[in-house]
């Protein structure tokens, strides 16, 4: 399969997976019946394309991105925010930052990454808020990375498990290393050290991944954003429909001071798409509704 | 002068200064009249004194931090949340961080900082938001820098008039290159790039300020203290009394957002402050009580 043909086919899915978890999230919007937001309407996707396909001028940091993709968001009654995002964009890195990407050099700084990411921050503390991230990149070289992490206010086993053992099972049908790995990676790359602590409860993280064989890591970056759309939504409907007290969702606001910080310091998803010029209200879309720092 | 004695001035000169805006801070908080928080208790500041003087491990960056000081932190009916730090330091950077700072190679890494900082998110989206700070570092050299900078929600002539014209009459007073020099400073540092836009309506900004002449140099950074202490207090009581509505307070909220992704992403004082594992608490007192991004 040449690369072109891989580009087209990984951007069909990852839009493609768009939909699906966009599905997903609208119905468990209509599927509440309980907790403090329940008289509140069920929340929809409001889609926004965006398009710099025509966008030579390199930006401030001396790249140049074209491109587009389109963000979705949801403001609702389960989830508060949450951003599903689709990006397909190319260009050339500036000298400087083509020296940090694998085979940039040789592509003459070059470029072509297309992915989803989301994340959502829930109306109920008792909902873990989470991220999800896959990827695909190309230059002289080309990759999948991605993960997924479940950050809970209240971390309770039966969520985590449920997580985590899908994320297991998903990593064992591709290669049994692959949970061990990716789940220490996780554990090391969403840390705060300034806090020293970790954001959440981990999940699985990978990067780099080419394995000399595109269509498994690929099925296996499929399988990723499968099972985090099959694993999620279940973990949301077990507590979406229980009531929380003031002094709970004052403290989901405290922890939300977490997740800016982490995204804003040290989260390279957001350093690299803010640095190259990317689209920031698509790359600040992680940010939570309402953060509280007392 | 020895260098022990001029360490020793300064670090006296910003605790003086702290007490000194202390009080005329909870002065306006007794004088408050008007306004939709009238009802409330008037703040006063909490003093929350930190020592790590026999701290010899070296943290996570490889620098080692000893020192102390004193966090100052009000939440009030006129400040929100408004923190002012007093902190004296010394410690050996990392070889890496070393490099990077002027006159460190050639102290073997070692060095002393101290200052005051201050950052006041207020109530009313009718006063505007301020930071300032103020430090005196030696490493085999020394220097002063600092500034201050004003955030205004809704700009206003008046108060951005009073703020720059004070500041100009301090610099004048000094060098009458200092103000162009530090305000257009200013205006470089305290830019959000992703944003293309300022953070406020600036001020003045001034580093590395070495002439050999140590005593004027200690006079200036001395007045730009006074100076902000004697005019950010006339900014704030003549629009505290004022009445504002839910879409002001809501706007308010918004552009918070912007001052979190500036401290975070960009702030060199808060990426110094984390990175040599300096005090979270005392280096986050930045961050505004609430804050959206809807």
């Amino acid at each position: 399969m040449s690369m072109d043909e891989r580009k087209q086919q990984a951007a069909t899915w990852f839009q493609d997976l768009q939909g699906q978890i966009c599905g997903a999230f609208e119905a468990l919007e209509d599927a509440l019946e309980g907790g403090n937001t329940a008289d509140m309407a069920a929340g929809r996707f409001e889609r926004t394309p965006w398009d710099r396909e025509h966008d030579d001028t390199p930006n401030e940091s001396g790249s140049v991105l074209k491109g587009g993709g389109t963000m979705a968001v949801m403001r609702g009654r389960v989830f508060e925010k949450v951003g599903v995002n689709f990006s397909q964009v190319h260009g050339r890195f500036s000298e400087e930052f083509a020296q940090k990407i694998p085979g940039a050099d040789e592509s003459g700084g070059n470029f072509w990454a297309c992915g989803i990411s989301l994340v959502a921050h829930l109306q109920s503390p008792l909902v873990p808020a989470v991220h999800m991230n896959t990827r695909m990149i190309a230059t002289s070289k080309s990759w999948f990375g991605g993960g997924a992490d479940l950050t809970p206010i209240f971390p309770n086993d039966e969520d985590t498990q449920a997580f985590h053992g899908a994320l297991k099972a998903c990593c064992d049908r591709h290669n049994p290393e692959y949970y061990p790995e990716h789940k220490a990676w996780c554990d090391r790359y969403f840390y705060l050290p300034h806090r020293g602590e970790a954001r959440g409860v981990g999940g699985i993280f990978y990067d780099y991944l080419d394995t000399d064989n595109w269509g498994a890591d690929f099925a296996y970056t499929r399988d990723v954003g499968q099972t985090f759309s099959s694993v999620y939504p279940q973990i949301v409907a077990r507590s979406m429909n229980k009531g929380w007290s003031e002094e709970e969702r004052e403290f989901q606001l405290i922890r939300r001071g977490r997740y800016v910080e982490y995204n804003l310091l040290y989260d390279r998803g957001t350093q690299f798409g803010l640095k190259t010029g990317g689209n920031t209200e698509a790359i600040l879309m992680s940010m939570p509704p309402v953060v509280k720092w007392p």
